[in-house]
């Protein structure tokens, strides 16, 4: 049977574009014993994979030149060689960007079995998106009720979860983000108490105008200037939550910043790093927990859904160009 | 009854320098009810002392110009006006460069019961300083059995008692410190594994030679080039500690380094600045268990005594010099 996959074709330095990928036929192989054909429905598209086709040192080793592109996706078991997976089980794993999955079954990472939620959320607010913030917000930013939250690319997947968290734990939220359409989605959507522009010549000034009482954690997503505007407001015990870097094109050499050390220390302030598979152990608490709030209404979520495979290969730029208004996913069947 | 003061003459752009104090004589003023005449025997020098005179943000409102300079002392009680502190009472507190002091009774910071170990040890291992090596390294660093420590300013008085602190917490301790009568100090002295000569032009090999294992707490007293050198070793999940800033003349501007947000999120890394008086209410508890280390023995400290009230002035400067080689105090009385 053939089937369609996406592979990475040469390295890119700096942000992924489509051309350093291209969609190509295979043959499925057959099933071995304790396998399963996983027929793919989403595909997820994040801004880790920058790190994931990177020559730069990383979490994990990169995507080799030749391979199908690295990423989790949802789908559905079509035919079966282990009896744990029944063909029609939904699972979740890092399938990669391909049609078809042949996997081991201890290879995948979730089965789904409820039923009342939509399975592209798996790969966002209910999946590692959703702990992402979860446990970056709540484990390493540790917000106390009443504390200023400042978040960066704060109507994406991740940000807009840890806005709603931190309004949940009751801090005021204050989002960063690029454009007046995303500043309303952050107010309308995510209910931030005040969300800034960091494109507006004023950014500085709205961003200092919307924390009279300073920031006392922020979530970087994006490092750079914007991240440096935000640290000149930072309160004593301030917590710097280093989720992402999307601001940064490279790191490859490293950029030029102000030096931190000063700020840390008359602000006995903390800067922090985290991915969430420090949190591996602890992912079914906080997917439990996400659930429960997306089913009672109060945690919203947007996807935006990118049709076929073809359109993979652009798909990592454009979240650097900005243009997705929630949780981008490659969409294969409903 | 005429004594000596030592007054704040000009504010220092940087380092204070012998020019910007000058020793005035000034009149006693009599004791009210609850107050005491202290007769200071040993005065601090400490490196934050350029944060108390600089016009920049830091912890404490600086001193004022024509005021006296702001140090931690130790001396006894030689007139009393408070029943709980009688004639001959040893006592610590922030009484200032002066040879004697009137001070509120409600303002001793210490009263000194002890009589086994020497008065000037608790403006040092045994005070402030011990307790910031102590809350710094235990607290902030968090040192596990068999991590690599690696602390700079190696040889003085916070950084040599980290070294011998984690060297009892069973990790690998790696000192940084300028040339190589420190070297030998640190090895043979305060027990580090290994010290390196960041004057040395092989300090980078020598630094990679001394930590094959990486690193996994940086003590950090310098900033600089040195931490710049630091950072490139660490291991995942590095606890960055920052205590000082000894190798940067000014931060105004904020020197330019190297962006930090991508090394803490792919290392899971984190920086932290903190102050001893983040730790107040643990102050006895510190104080307690640093004078049973020193009294079997475990905890070597080295003091290097100025004579009289006349060397004040260009103390500050001469430890930025890195000319001691233990404790700075000044001594006014043994």
């Amino acid at each position: 049977m053939l089937t369609r996959n996406v592979i990475l074709t040469s390295r890119p330095a700096g942000i992924p574009q489509a051309e350093h990928f291209a969609v190509v036929e295979a043959e499925l192989p057959g099933l071995d014993q304790g396998q399963v054909l996983v027929r793919n429905r989403y595909l997820s598209v994040d801004p880790a994979m920058r790190g994931w086709v990177s020559a730069e040192a990383n979490y994990a080793t990169p995507v080799g030149i030749g391979e199908v592109m690295r990423a989790s996706a949802a789908g559905e078991v079509i035919e079966s060689r282990d009896e744990r997976l029944p063909v029609g089980t939904r699972v979740i794993g890092s399938f990669g960007w391909r049609e078809h999955a042949v996997v081991d079954a201890s290879s995948i990472e979730r089965i789904i079995t409820t039923s009342d939620l939509p399975l592209s959320a798996y790969l966002g607010v209910l999946g590692m998106t959703g702990a992402t913030a979860w446990f970056g917000l709540l484990s390493v930013g540790q917000p106390q009720v009443g504390d200023t939250v400042v978040v960066s690319t704060a109507a994406g997947a991740v940000g807009s979860v840890v806005g709603q968290l931190a309004k949940l734990a009751g801090c005021r939220t204050v989002g960063i983000t690029g454009g007046p359409v995303k500043v309303g989605l952050c107010r309308d959507e995510f209910g931030y108490d005040a969300a800034v522009d960091y494109k507006a010549d004023s950014f500085i000034a709205d961003l200092t105008a919307a924390c009279p009482g300073g920031v006392d954690v922020y979530y970087d997503n994006t490092a750079g200037a914007i991240s440096d505007a935000v640290h000149t407001l930072v309160n004593r015990n301030a917590r710097i939550v280093i989720c992402g870097t999307a601001s940064v094109a490279s790191w490859i050499p490293v950029p030029a910043g102000l030096r931190m050390e000063r700020l840390m220390l008359t602000k006995s302030a903390r800067m922090q790093g985290f991915t969430v598979m420090d949190f591996q152990d602890r992912l079914p608490e906080a997917y439990r927990r996400l659930e429960a709030l997306v089913r009672s209404g109060q945690l919203r979520y947007r996807e935006e859904f990118l049709d076929g495979i073809e359109s993979a290969p652009d798909a990592i730029a454009g979240l650097y160009r900005g243009e997705n208004l929630g949780r981008r996913l490659i969409r294969l069947h409903d």
